[in-house]
């Protein structure tokens, strides 16, 4: 049975510190206008970071596997909170931007598929309290 | 309405930068059996860290009201995943660790009851997918 663990400590103000399976560590904060220094993520918004990031994760996995090479890309995720308290994501959109003259659309739109349709947990896990809407965007340069 | 909005772009390997609301940025990745160099928070994981987040800056923030002094604390989160695909954390330990040789118990305890019955929406997002237990620890000393 795979059990995941972090450890998280309070450090001064608002600020913690936080690690993770892979060892890696980091800080959490908030904002000025809720008591902190805006010197570390948004817990709340470390929901969404971990969505994109799952997603993201499976996306170069399988197309790694296809042989594909992973073109530059980069996600948005936006999470309406609830009026009523504890205030919750009820409402997230996902929007996937990929940028290349080359790209090939058919694959990356297959690895985007497995990812929401069997690889991520975590989009599973979104599933059970919000209503997620999904973009995909194919760029020909950055612009 | 508020809406939280985070950019995550893929860099190499299996690693992606996140931002957050806060505009502080750090590193997403995995472990080396899956591809990465541990160079970033797990995206899972993050889940964890974020629900830890989320109630330890409740309770800073209601002691701070309470006119109560922090003490040091430290919380771990265990997530435990689903055999089946997507894996999702189905059931999860939170526990608080207090340290310090005069803590007001009850006031502590009252935070940590608002944070979980009133404050703590990444907590309420939880509820909807896993089955919380929630330990709180006093210590009269770090040793």
């Amino acid at each position: 049975m795979a059990v995941h663990e972090v450890h998280i400590s309070y450090k001064q103000g608002m600020q913690f510190e936080t690690d993770s399976p892979t060892g890696y560590k980091t800080f959490i904060d908030t904002s000025p206008e809720n008591g902190g220094n805006n010197d570390g993520l948004g817990p709340k918004a470390m929901m969404l970071s971990a969505l994109a990031g799952c997603t993201g994760l499976d996306i170069v996995f399988v197309l790694n596997k296809m042989r594909v090479e992973v073109p530059h890309f980069e996600m948005t995720v936006k999470g309406e909170l609830t009026e009523e308290h504890p205030r919750t994501y009820h409402k997230v959109w996902l929007d996937y931007h990929f940028y290349g003259a080359h790209l090939d659309q058919t694959k990356i739109n297959k690895a985007i598929k497995l990812s929401e349709e069997q690889y991520c947990g975590v989009m599973e896990m979104f599933r059970q309290f919000a209503v997620l809407e999904i973009g995909v965007h194919f760029h020909s340069s950055k612009g």
